[in-house]
């Protein structure tokens, strides 16, 4: 009988729409010790799994699962994580903030303040290039919904080429399909020639050790003088000071970070007044119960068959 | 043999671009009196209409044609407007402005200036239901970029149906498909049933007789008060006293105005200080060369050809 243990801070929330789902022969339960599988947030997961000796199974309710990969913890579970429900998240976020510059939004409500008739031009999407920084399942979404405003995409990626909406894919320079690397993410040719035709990049990875400061000065440097940089994926993949000496040296246009290193920002970071920069606090893709609750109930059918589950978590790759 | 008077504050430009597109037979004219075709600005076209006796054609650069509507104007030529290159134009601002504010974008930058780590939750678009007033080549755009988006779009519209994007469609009242009324659109139940649904109300009617305070008291009462009204039309559809009215008791929750009764706004409108409203001062979409001579020289060739041309304005009808 699979027993269930939800670990996380909307615990009614879940329980409540799993118990409407009825699902055959599932049971909850609150004792660690009885349960097999775990449905939760990975930072409190991470403290429970000591304490759980049955664990087959985790679904981690966040893409990112970080906090369940440090090689001192035990790895005897699969671990599935939340893909497939940010990408239209990520999409309104991302897709948001580019038209929030290009429309010059602040600028005309500033005029508006001051009581101008300010007809300065805006810009457009159609026909400039977005670049993804890491093409997964959230990458291929903003790839489609860049098409749908005209844009041309181009992708940097270690190895997948699966979305058909990237125009071009770029690779790490001594990238070989046949037998993919699984470390590192080299800052070669392939990533500065990859930034030199944007008019936006899009961060989009997970956080490994690959991909820690993969937005350096050297990447930076190469960007149009004209490009914003957006981060929705981790803290780690951008240099941070590297990124405020850009900010500050007009290399390139502006920058909006979902993320940072350190989250809340301490106070006393340079992000919070730096020019051209905009923070928003780790908020454009939420994990709605309703979403993953979906995710969840996939899976256990697969589970209960004995079958591969969904959106496994490799734990040497990292994510 | 065809002649072709620019009259338009862009003349060269559009001169260089149908230059180089090498047109069979046509010659550019700067005399009046010798050209049968004329392409410009509604505005400036006006003043020259008793100036051209061989007139047989004009393109008109915007999608606003009303200034050559008036009664007493000559009609005794083919007019054509721009169609069918707005549409892009206008869903990035609509949607960009729908997404400023679901993701709070001005309330997060106040935080990030106050130095606060403000994780509001952000609404999303998915799910949400788009209501156009008018469903023109325009609205029909903006219905499929909503559908991109998940939304659900309702359109209300005195006839056409033509756009598959649209979930629901709404009409006056008296409405008759095989009888399709010339005026006035009635402010009738039809409205009021399509109001009552939206979270967004979109305005992308043009200036006749029957759009005048379409949206009026009435109107923005039958509103869910989390409604946000967009108006990339015409001013004249808005009853601008009851916009004011609505959003500063709260019947509705903002605005977004680009076009308004009178452009430039006057200092002491009240628009300016109205809480939750933004102005863009008729900037949403722009006419720009290369859109329109595409477009013209389309129709030119069936000009020649004595074919009818495509987006013929109906003196009658008004757009």
């Amino acid at each position: 009988m699979p027993r269930l243990l939800i670990i996380s801070s909307e615990i009614d929330e879940y329980r409540k729409r799993i118990e409407q789902a009825n699902l055959p022969n599932l049971e909850f339960t609150e004792n660690p010790a009885k349960c097999d599988i775990v449905l939760g947030e990975p930072r409190l997961i991470r403290d429970a799994l000591p304490l759980l000796p049955n664990l087959k199974w985790v679904q981690a309710i966040y893409a990112g699962v970080e906090r369940l990969m440090d090689s001192d913890l035990r790895r005897d579970y699969i671990l599935t994580n939340a893909r497939g429900v940010f990408g239209e998240l990520m999409s309104e976020y991302v897709f948001g903030y580019l038209l929030l510059h290009e429309k010059k939004m602040f600028e005309r409500h500033r005029a508006q303040q001051s009581k101008t008739w300010e007809r300065f031009e805006s810009g457009v999407l159609r026909g400039k290039t977005l670049g993804l920084l890491g093409v997964g399942s959230i990458g291929a979404h903003l790839a489609e919904m860049a098409r749908h405003f005209g844009m041309t995409v181009w992708g940097f990626t270690i190895s997948s080429e699966t979305s058909t909406h990237v125009d071009r894919y770029f690779h790490p320079h001594h990238f070989d399909k046949l037998n993919a690397p699984p470390s590192p993410l080299p800052k070669g040719e392939g990533i500065l020639a990859f930034a030199n035709g944007l008019d936006y990049l899009v961060v989009v990875l997970p956080r490994t050790n690959d991909t820690n400061k993969i937005v350096d000065a050297n990447l930076l440097n190469a960007l149009p003088s004209h490009t914003i940089v957006i981060n929705v994926g981790r803290g780690n993949a951008v240099d941070e000071s590297a990124l405020v000496d850009a900010l500050k040296e007009g290399k390139i246009a502006g920058a909006v970070l979902d993320v940072t290193e350190q989250e809340p920002l301490p106070e006393d970071h340079p992000f919070w007044t730096t020019p051209n920069l905009l923070l928003t606090f780790h908020t454009s893709a939420i994990s709605y119960p309703e979403d993953i609750t979906r995710l969840f109930i996939q899976n256990y059918h697969l589970y209960i068959e004995g079958k591969p589950l969904k959106y496994q978590v490799d734990f040497e790759r990292g994510y």
